[in-house]
């Protein structure tokens, strides 16, 4: 750590925070919690990190919740040049991925070399999900969709007439992340089909 | 940390984490760095969370920056229940001390105990601005407005009035939990005035 920047150095580094003022445009599927409004991915990023801090004794022992939230604050960035993909989309999910690498590429490449490692890695890990952090990250940010949804009347689910057998895989990934977490979404899951929010099938 | 919960602890962090939902409704003075709309508070935590991972390296050696990031994630939640106060109005200033107190006792007070001390710690701890944590938190919560002014040919300055030398009360602050980020928001307040979107007085 250093008072003393570099003349290059901060200019950079507010270019990049200029910059990522767009992920509060760039909107998602579900709506907030009272179906307002659609929800956007910094406000979304926001409430994952609170989560992780809320939910952390539920990650394995051991985890790194700080570095549980750096990557929740970060994993979505790459959808300001990518976009939003609905999760049950499978053909788009494939074509997101090379954008969302150009778009890394991109936006943490606004940053210093060293942080543009350093970001640019905890957006890798968070998509690769083969460390305990990784897969309590994404198992958080596949429950707030659910939570979000359960508390809205079924909200995006009913929208997309989506199935609770489709919730269910993403469920199994909240498991692989928490087992704790997985079994209160099965729960969730549960209470919707019973108020007709999920279709069974 | 441990995978099985006690019945009654994660509804009650379910309930908080669907109850600070609500941060996403609540509006700033200041808009989008593009002009679009007023910014959230919910998304205004997350970019302040981004900007201690960017700016780290400016803050006093040893600033424990996982606890700055925390503290601005948890800052603005009271204000759920007590609204933003625009921080050039002094009186309302003083009000809002004791709705937010009150908001504090609510909000937090959904946790389980122990949650509840930590997370309203780090909202007290940001308010007294004691620690070198709380100064550089305080300071990019100074500084973004700044930054989101400057990129909108003077913004919420311009609407309100703002003159160069309320501003730079503000720049004091961030001076004191980062000298770096008060030299660069002195700058920017120098640029701002060249620019007429700061009246120099
Ligand atoms: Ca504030």
């Amino acid at each position: 750590m250093t008072t003393v920047p570099d003349k290059e150095r901060l200019p950079a580094q507010a270019g990049f925070v200029v910059e990522i003022d767009k992920l509060k445009r760039v909107l998602r599927r579900n709506t907030l919690m009272d179906g307002s409004r659609r929800e956007n991915d910094a406000e979304h990023s926001w409430h994952l990190g609170m989560m992780a801090m809320v939910f952390g004794e539920y990650a394995p022992e051991g985890t790194d919740l700080d570095r549980v939230i750096a990557m929740l604050l970060v994993h979505d960035i790459v959808e300001i040049d990518a976009g939003d993909t609905f999760i049950y989309d499978t053909l788009a999910v494939e074509l997101q991925e090379k954008a969302e690498r150009a778009a890394a590429d991109r936006i943490f490449g606004l940053l210093p070399a060293g942080q543009t490692a350093t970001l640019r890695g905890l957006w890798e890990e968070f998509e690769e999900r083969r460390t305990p952090e990784a897969r309590f990250a994404k198992a958080l940010d596949r429950l707030a969709p659910m939570l979000a949804n359960h508390h809205n009347e079924g909200g995006s689910w009913v929208r997309h007439g989506v199935t609770a057998r489709q919730v269910m895989e993403k469920v199994q990934i909240i498991r692989e992340g928490s087992p704790a977490l997985g079994d209160y979404a099965a729960e969730l899951v549960r209470l919707s089909v019973a108020r007709g929010h999920l279709t069974p099938a």
